[in-house]
């Protein structure tokens, strides 16, 4: 793979979590905006494709492993972690300990923006009639959206504190294209995953900007005002898809909170006994 | 008409009002999402164009003719009524016995959704350098405007008693082209209306949602923010129209509320004596 | 009954609905008022207690009486009609038809200044954890609520139309002494009852305000902050009572709307079919 | 001990973190709410002040004895777990998990009431000179004040899905007088924390509900009109302490964050290395 | 007069315009609080009431003397200028050149907080049945109230760029008692004035803070939440005086926005040509 | 140059400030608007392009040749006085002296609107991670932002007092091409400047209306929804200049006000002593 060393904005951008299914997308696109690309996952990740990418099995959980990962980092796009609903004790390592861990490191390594992977579940229990801006108060749909609003917290204090400036994404659904009725709202394209990603690290004053990562869906229960100083526009959008998707759509009861929930069947995932 | 049944969403959908200016612009594109559509009027309707089309001659008024239309429905879009302002004997029989009769029958037909044409005339006391959205409280221009502010409450009512959802959509002015200077703000393309009502019909989750009805308009009164959850997209616009609209505009007596209020000449019509 | 006219502000008060519970209360409290104090009601009223009283058998549906009943008043109570959930036929009556004949004679008597006796009912469907205010949309928990929401919508078209001031005081639960758990947050003791109707006869300008009629309870659901300029200060608080209400208090069903809504059983009154 | 069982409100009250500070305040005025007192702590509890107290030592980290220690509870006061800046380590043991076990134990047990001992810490880097309410955006002052917004995002989570109510109260400074300049704002007395913590035990709905513990000073920072239905009113004040603690408090260097931000001496603790 | 210097917090208070209706009132109250209070005037100043008063006779507009003026002063209580509506060279020359060279003084001297005598004419141009607060846009009733906001706003620059703290205080009406129907809601006591500009002086930050200076009237137009952190707590109210002043009230105009304007006749005064 | 008289909607417009920047941008566009063009400055006009101009060459400072100025004149676009930092007396005498003079000639002429050049400085001092509206308070960034914040200031009484309605434009950075990486957020191309100005012009109902002026760009700080009436729509935007401004960027001081704040370098100009 060509790598335009000459644009790269960056001289080392981390990706956690790089083996993941939105890690595996980010990878290769990353090139562009740095001369070194360093990759984590505790996964096994695909071999380099150039010598710009470094390759490290890191686990979060290692607050020493972390600390080297984080050294000569300029930026950091933090996707490491759990992203479903678990049980506790795998949300509380990966997620917690290991969020704490990257900014810890973060900070002792003087890395001056994260871009942290959150999620919309850190609102799900909001009601799919309801539009909401990043600014009103977490509903979390499960102990996954907890950990993730903790990860927001943490970063809204090491700015405050320490001046580390970070993007929280609050990602809504990534995939290829949107698989039921509800990701027609949700849906993030992989393109638009990058050009949102672009601007969370280039934005050239962000403190700790909170936004939800969709594409530029028509149905939208977001509102990403507060943040329209990053200059995220969004080019993909589920519309194209709607069709195909409504006649695959099993139909909803209108009585279940998977229904009318914003986080879907996040409502109901766990508890795990 | 051809008639394709095969993407038919709903089973029957009734359209009341249907010989009234907008019934008539509505009837024939509503084949498209039904396979039964059924006409209501006290007015003369045109004949069925195909079997699909079921005719009534209903009066709001008689509540159990009103249970009797709505037998078999899965949902309705109540044009039906006075959409003018007229004195409070007529609104009152049309708009406000009419409206109840309609709801009591929706509840008591277990029909699940209701696409309500409300009006602008609701806030039509605002001024027209004001930008409001769907919770700035009413300020009707008449008694037309107070009566559809009456069928928006009885919405929100069924909806939080007995779960039938509603889309209230606050018409502005739908007609082929805009007529004047201030319909530049507030015209509905017939295209557009369409779009909305299919939106309003379709969107999985709706609670009792407002929402004004308006094209692509580059002047704007209204903020429909708190109903972007319908995916709503207008895609016409009046600014083409601006020149000759202009060009044959009288000219506005700044200190009349007829022309710096968003209601325009409702603010003065009545009252009747 | 001593009446003493020197101090009276206005030339003649009407008071409608002077036979009910409010009617009988503040019947006396107004002699201080206004030098003649106008009664009126369709059941039987007790005879005058002096001269400045004048007594009426008015139906609010008869719009001539109506008419007649304004004539040379100054400023009008409206208790009138009727204050609970009943059949949608006799609401129709008595609070719709009933509050337009009361605004209609107003503007052509050209009265200045209405206390319109609305109701919490309103916004009955929020929830006893939701603190709201004046500006929240009406949320009715039932057809008398809708019927309220109506009264003030035409208060403040006849104000922004054509001048008439109205003060809507959204009476919580005036009783001697609370009754239940509910009324603990709900209650308005008769003198806070009078001193916030003296309010909204007395302030020199109101335009159309709303406010919650309700006590200085700890408890509070309702936030007046928008009425201020009236200057009511409640000076009853229900908490004395609350030890023998709580003695009193049938256990609440959690998931029962009637135990957690504001309206508590009004939200499921009827339907009366 | 005189312990007046017939006023009784609850069956089996819980007491975590019984042995702290704030424990042993609240600890002898819980008798007079509940039949039995249930105590537990991890450091040792002074002996049962008589039959109605039940001794746990149980450490929040133990899910099982936690399972154990829920078992036959009505309603649960929280104040175990750290309350100051500590190693992450100790507030993820104490605070995270100990919070997550709880809460698990209070779903399984059927517990329906839950007064979290949250923290001012959540919103400690607001300014001195900012009023904020209690949906403003969490800006937590340490690790201390992140995990506190963990518990507070943790109850909305049991409340939203699992119907378990909270009240969160973000207690102030809790000790017998005012200390210094800050605590005139945050001073909470021991008799206004008993009052509120009633109040969260007693109120009929609460959902999750998040309040400010605080004193009726007159210098105020946090308002909590949203919590208004708890029906809290303070009766103590710091303003009686202000010259004796004024004539003794050290010099504020303004550009100091301890200075000028909410949380005071906690925004400049730790990092723990 | 006895000075008691043991209390006082500050060295060196300056009061301007202290010859004024306002300062003569705040002058020997400012004893307390300072050891040397330095008072100025264009006018003359009554004499020395013992040592610790030093006094100026220094014209705003004269920078080299306001530079002088504030020399050693520790903070500043800026009643100087014109109080009335005024041609606008006198406005210009008292009230922004004069408040330039305040600031540029108090800037040049390393005083660290300034007083503002603000005005409530700032927002006279809001009706009397709205309730603003401080961070409605100003509304001013004319050239004097223009002036006020230039004031305001120069003195968040001075924040904002240079440290200077402010308390701009909107002075309602300072009289002994109120002497019509608007001071009813507008009236602010000489004993609450003085509350007032001690709590603005020592309250530890302010930063830029505005507040309406008014007595604890029951008629309220505005709402000092966001500046609840000063501590200020009026004690008088018009109430009282009620009677009295209704009593030789001459009515009002409901047409005339002197009627009905929160600025009451302010909004007729001038044009002078 | 030719003039096309027949499409001009006014007689008279004036423009100040022609000879500056913007004003030779503004002047040759606006003949399409009027059938003549006034044309003012202190500064030496370029000669007239034809009849229809009419070139004064006149001071703000002075009054009498204002009002001569504005005789005969429909609406004034006023971008005269100084658009930078600049010593006190000079900003005094152009912005402050001088639009006091042209408001009070437009009011003793009758010109009824006025677009008046305010700046983004009026709120410099907000930061760069922070998405403002047009009612949020003014935090200038200088004396010239100070300045600007008066003339609205005026704007809005003459509005509310003598019904002069104004359009106060706050213009971002207006040149050719962005010039650095601030002006990516803050660009108004001359294309868009004049849009906007049209339609500040041509809107029938602007009341006092405050717009940022701005082009579409992609970064935005500035929401513009309370202006929505005006029906500006820009069409350019930043972001093609995007890598050649940011290869020319020099690197920020992230603790530099001038780099995070909005008003960029204005926030550090001056003082001049």
């Amino acid at each position: 793979m060509a790598h335009n060393k000459s644009h790269a904005t960056f001289g080392r951008l981390l990706l956690t979590g790089a083996a993941g299914g939105l890690g595996q997308q980010l990878r290769p696109r990353l090139a562009k905006y740095a001369r070194h690309v360093r990759l984590s996952d505790i996964a096994d990740l695909a071999p380099a494709s150039g010598p710009h990418e470094e390759l490290f099995q890191t686990r979060l959980e290692d607050s020493q492993a972390m600390l080297a990962l984080l050294e000569g980092v300029d930026a950091v796009i933090h996707l490491g972690g759990i992203s479903v609903e678990r049980p506790f004790d795998e949300i509380l390592q990966a997620n917690i300990v290991g969020v704490y861990n990257l900014y810890e490191a973060v900070r002792r390594q003087g890395v001056r923006r994260v871009v942290f992977a959150s999620s919309n579940h850190v609102t799900g229990f909001y009601r799919q009639d309801e539009v909401i801006d990043t600014k009103a108060p977490p509903r979390p749909d499960g102990l996954y959206g907890v950990s993730k609003a903790f990860g927001e917290n943490l970063a809204q204090f090491y700015y405050d504190r320490y001046g580390v400036e970070t993007v929280s994404i609050r990602i809504g659904s990534s995939f290829p294209v949107p698989r039921d009725a509800r990701m027609l709202a949700t849906w993030l394209s992989y393109d638009d995953l990058e050009r949102l990603v672009a601007r969370a690290l280039l934005a050239p004053v962000v403190g700790h900007t909170v936004i939800y990562g969709v594409s530029a869906n028509t149905v939208k229960w977001w509102d990403n005002r507060h943040a329209a100083h990053l200059g995220y526009v969004a080019q993909d959008c589920s519309e194209p898809f709607r069709e195909e998707v409504m006649a695959q759509q099993v139909p909803l009861d209108p009585q279940d909170p998977a229904s009318y929930a914003q986080g879907g069947a996040f409502v109901r995932a766990g508890p795990f006994e």
